[in-house]
């Protein structure tokens, strides 16, 4: 016989009492997109709620090739030493594209696979990006809720999803490689500047050099920038995730940075920044899926690109005459 | 007595003429919110576009103080010794809310504002930064059409408006000065990525070292930036506005950089995927404005973010249920 579906009361009860097994049935039902299935998880949710917010929340993004599974996993094991439980989850955008995700496998990081008190989740794959980040944010609330005091946020550093990291982490941290001069190949224009910390990884054996070379290069880019919203410098470290070299200095790092943020108060400032962000995010992905979802102004709007792209008729022109027929017609 | 509105086929006729008077009214009915004038407005944009697109359209930011102004009066007196027009169009969201226009001031360019082929336009003022942008970016259509050849779209670096000059322009150029190692200190974060040249003002008397101590910087800042989508590596320049020093080498630095996208199919490419994002841009602009302007809507958001920002409702069902209020009841 199936098991019989908990109602949202029996999911919370689990999940505040820690019980990693309904936690993980939790998170499936977030990630369902079954409407039966959503609305259960918008309840799990709001009762989780009161119960959440209490982590600190790390984003960690690199492209493939940095060595991220091993550094995650000996950054997670110091944090599991200092005691408390951590989860880890990803956000890959690629998973969709692909229909393989490059940060769906759990064992990629064999000790915190093992670990007592780690929660690995890969990441959602369904849907658009919007929606997978939309996901991962509300697993935050069920992992918090359930006692998860550290969570780790994953993302592959090549597109999108950078920005939807950024809005649901405490701290930003950039995995590098030293290199020959084009150290951030690969990463995506712009991320650099989101970052509260560059840390280099590899930094071992006959590579110290090169790596400390990269670091005083990152060094002098980060002081041309404009100071953070948060007042924070952001720091540049040397690492090695396989030899667990200079692990500790990176959390400490991260450590003195929560102490700076709580201290003149944008940590709280920006936590709610982002639940209004996440708040209008989502209010503005459904006014557009809305309106590009539907088939008519589908094929109204390739006829207009068209149009657009041979300058037959002006972005505007066209843009109105799509909307006045939304406006007018569908709705 | 009053004159006789044109109708849309004696504007356009006037524009093709080159006559700078009937340019300078369309533009003011661009600029208009009254219904009658927008509706013109599109009719003289729509019979200009055939006539559009083949001038070079280059961004120039920086923040105040920068010497933007002096600078513009001399890029522009050496674009138009090597003959041809320019129009010098200007995009100040400040505009907007100081109710005092930081670009507003034409005589700021003493020389240009006196020369033979040279068109100068304050910011456009009323609206929200996307409708500015838009109203700049139809003007840059009637210019071309009036056979302006060069169209600088000047901005202030400091908001969101670098983006949507980023997406109206062939160059973008970023305006910095040597100082104290705060160089970028004011221009806002993720600029700096966007500029295909950046030029170090004010290298000239005891200053030029600072200059060149800045020009290495920013090269090796430069250095650690991923590719650009263009292939083109941004270059860094060192000048003086005042003295009237290098002015040459930048402009032959964007010459360059023209030839160099022109050749590798980039220029077309990109002017392509400006006019979809306009289309699109205006689009999404109008989804939202019908929203969130909307009385009934404003007050429930209210509501429901108090909820979300005092974790009493997460903010995804509080984004759900202003979402089933407008689609269920206002539309």
């Amino acid at each position: 016989v199936r098991r019989r579906q908990y109602t949202a009361a029996e999911y919370t009860e689990h999940i505040l009492k820690g019980d990693i097994t309904v936690l993980s049935q939790a998170v499936t039902l977030v990630e369902s997109n079954l409407p039966d299935h959503q609305i259960l998880a918008q309840e799990v949710i709001e009762k989780c709620l009161p119960y959440a917010g209490s982590s600190v929340r790390v984003g960690i993004t690199g492209v493939p090739g940095s060595g991220k599974s091993t550094s995650i996993d000996a950054f997670g094991l110091h944090v599991l030493k200092k005691g408390g439980k951590l989860a880890v989850l990803a956000i890959d955008p690629s998973s969709e594209l692909s229909k393989g995700s490059i940060l769906g496998d759990k064992t990629r990081m064999e000790k915190l696979s093992v670990a007592d008190n780690a929660f690995i989740r890969p990441s959602p794959s369904a849907g658009s990006l919007g929606g997978v980040a939309r996901k991962t944010r509300e697993t935050i609330v069920l992992c918090e809720a359930a006692g998860f005091d550290n969570i780790f946020v994953e993302t592959v550093g090549v597109g999108q999803s950078e920005t939807a990291v950024h809005s649901m982490v405490d701290f930003f941290l950039l995995i590098q490689l030293a290199g020959t001069g084009d150290e951030l190949q690969g990463i995506k224009r712009g991320i650099m500047e989101m970052a509260d910390g560059i840390v280099i990884n590899k930094a071992d054996g006959s590579n110290i050099e090169k790596a400390k070379l990269a670091q005083a290069h990152f060094r002098n880019a980060l002081h041309l920038f404009p100071p953070t919203p948060s007042g924070w410098i952001p720091q540049v470290l040397t690492y090695s995730g396989y030899y667990e070299i200079g692990i500790g200095e990176v959390w400490n790092m991260i450590d003195e940075y929560i102490a700076f943020v709580k201290k003149n108060g944008y940590f709280e400032h920006k936590r709610q920044e982002q639940a209004k962000y996440w708040m209008l995010e989502t209010i503005n992905d459904q006014l557009k899926s809305h309106f590009y979802q539907n088939s008519e102004i589908v094929s109204l709007l390739q006829e207009k690109e068209n149009r657009v792209l041979h300058s037959i008729q002006s972005p505007f022109t066209a843009a109105k005459e799509v909307l006045d027929f939304y406006f007018g017609k569908i709705l």
